[in-house]
């Protein structure tokens, strides 16, 4: 909570994200659990919103989480409520008792139904949050809505992140220019099935619930379900997409516009994506790990997480060794299909291994000097079949164990 | 390698091995990998031993691991050839040379049958094993065999490992006192499927090949697949049993001799799966996990598991924080059937949560206390069915990236 360095891997600077008509947002200080930070965000819809979400697989998610589940299929959206310091997680009756609460107090102060009013929070599990805060700062919040503020709302969603995260893209359809603005939060706790990460993505673009449902979807399984941070996964992990339909014709399923939105969109969720694992808790690298010529682009997408899960290959890129024999090993604990006397593997572009031994007269200079840069790069090829995948992680660091070794006090 | 500080959870000394019928052993410097170091280990046989194998289930095993395979099925045991600094892994044909060359040699030693011979090999991936080391090195081994040297050949194995590992037990079988000796490696990569641990168990009961594995793969899930260090997997993980047949009657299935055995065996091989989570890379404190209330035994190893592979725990733990939410987050992320609202947690016999909630006027300043000392208990119930397991690891702490992130060089 601001007590950590920013981590070397951050962008210079926030982007700029442009307004998107049927947005408004504010983010203010509830005092939820620390003095003198922004940790409530509100944001605003305009009527005609459309909703899409994805939500954690544990088995013992948020209260937030299964009030989302509740109400995603109505697929509306008018409000947009989430806290930092305090998950809602574990809080048993108490925990849906403060999501009531912020739900109704939501309504008194903007006007919408029930089904209408999306939350999420993110801190600290099993605490009872103290909601009262929150029903006391959003008449305040609602007083200051604005089509601006990106980065204040960006500010809002941070726990431990030590820079916030925002995305935006645009697309040509015709002659409208469609706008996609995304942010996003998360440090640690990151692997698929979501992990603690929080994800708000909002277009102006016209998209009927089902299809904003299913482009969400595939969008999440190359993006914050192809990040891994520490293996570890959350219990309040959301990521929410909102079409407000003010700009341009319909898109409709399958056409050119489709495909269009859908690369924008999956572009401006794997940013979102690599900047968790840019901020992963005591990261010093980033790791991109390509998989191919896996059975399938599922089993390609199991061996790279078990590689970018391997505390054995993230320690070993943390001391800048080149020591592809860990990566082998996480290839073989996958529990896919490989064939050791295929597999080759690559560092910073360079063959070190091909049909299961090392190279001939393989040089480790080139690769020494690849692992002392900011951006490691290894590739994997199975030579079994046709899929694929990408993966990003980070490396595990002295960092990371300081963080998270005295995190709750 | 002998670099890093004996771990502070290690026990006062090594217990003394008695003898067994059967069984000799010499171990000696091959200078395989470091000078001046024991690396090289021989176990000799005699005629009529039986012989189990449990192995990896990496989808890349070692060229050893191919080996014992290959001549489990016929059940014999007469040598045993152990090296250190290298593990003959991802060696491709190279590695397929190495261990036909090191099975001739022991051949030429012993006397014995190429299905006799019993190899296993830890240390460094991906680099040729120069055998003719150990070809050279098998007769001065041969020549001073002993049936006493349990601790040199304890320390022959060791990579990563700061002390020595062996247990013994004693059954009293009618009037006949059986022996079982066990020596293990292994302090990092350890998981389920064996990880990068080496254990080798030896006895002079009387038993016939299908029963002996049987009863090492019922012990092995109680043990060395219910520890977990970093939650990596090696390419190398093996763990013969081997009877000599010297002493009592034959140990038949499902007489009481069997669970008096089986019970001694379970108790050795736990003890060599403790020594080694308490050998961790970087260990503090013990960790012990007690899961109950699971829809089955295979679940609960599964939820424990995931408790003790889960980073945010392992941290929490080594800053001495009882972080509970990290718990609940590592049950809902296990994947097994889970009812939040029905969980409870202790640690340190203190009830923290109790019906997915945590407990009315809960009091941490006794588990603060538990927090601090070396042996952390963690209990889970489920209270949705009859499964349970124990499971063990360690904390996460700094040691274990110094040691990882410069094991290669």
């Amino acid at each position: 909570m601001g007590k950590h360095p920013v981590s070397p891997l951050a962008p210079g600077a926030l982007p700029h994200l442009p307004p998107i008509a049927g947005v408004r947002m504010a983010a203010g200080q509830a005092g939820i659990r620390y003095e003198n930070r922004t940790d409530l965000l509100l944001m605003l819809l305009d009527e005609g919103t459309v909703a899409a979400g994805v939500f954690t697989r544990s088995k013992a998610p948020s209260a937030p989480v299964d009030w989302c589940r509740e109400i995603l299929p109505k697929g509306i959206g008018r409000a947009v409520v989430v806290n930092s310091g305090n998950a809602n997680a574990f809080t048993g009756r108490r925990g849906e008792e403060a999501v009531n609460g912020t739900v109704r107090a939501t309504m008194a102060v903007t006007g919408c139904a029930a089904h209408e009013v999306w939350l999420a929070s993110t801190g600290v599990i099993g605490e009872p949050l103290p909601f009262s805060k929150i029903e006391t700062a959003l008449p305040g919040l609602y007083g200051k809505l604005s089509p601006n503020g990106w980065d204040g709302a960006a500010q809002a969603i941070m726990t431990t992140d030590t820079f916030p995260k925002a995305a935006t893209r645009t697309v040509k359809l015709g002659d409208e220019d469609i706008t996609i603005n995304g942010i996003a939060k998360g440090s640690g706790m990151i692997a698929p099935d979501m992990a603690t990460m929080l994800g708000f993505v909002f277009t102006d673009a016209k998209i009927a619930a089902p299809l904003l449902q299913q482009m969400l979807q595939a969008a999440t399984e190359r993006s914050f379900n192809a990040i891994t941070v520490d293996g570890d996964t959350s219990t309040s992990d959301t990521c929410l997409l909102f079409a407000t339909g003010k700009k341009g014709t319909e898109i409709k399923n399958r056409s050119a516009a489709h495909a269009l939105f859908q690369d924008a969109l999956d572009s401006l969720m794997v940013e979102l994506a690599q900047l968790i694992v840019k901020d992963g808790e005591g990261a010093q690298k980033l790791i991109t790990i390509h998989v191919r010529g896996a059975e399938t682009d599922a089993a390609a997408r199991t061996i790279g997480l078990s590689i970018g899960n391997s505390p054995l290959v993230k320690t070993a890129i943390a001391g800048e060794d080149a020591n592809w024999g860990r990566i082998v090993a996480a290839v073989g604990k996958a529990g896919e299909k490989a064939n050791r006397d295929t597999l080759s593997i690559a560092i910073g572009g360079v063959v070190i291994a091909r049909d299961g031994e090392r190279v001939e007269g393989y040089n480790e200079a080139p690769v020494t000097a690849h692992m002392k840069t900011r951006d490691i790069v290894i590739e994997v090829d199975l030579h079994i079949g046709k899929g694929a995948a990408t993966v990003w992680t980070c490396d595990l660091t002295h960092g990371y164990i300081d963080i998270n070794a005295d995190y709750r006090s």
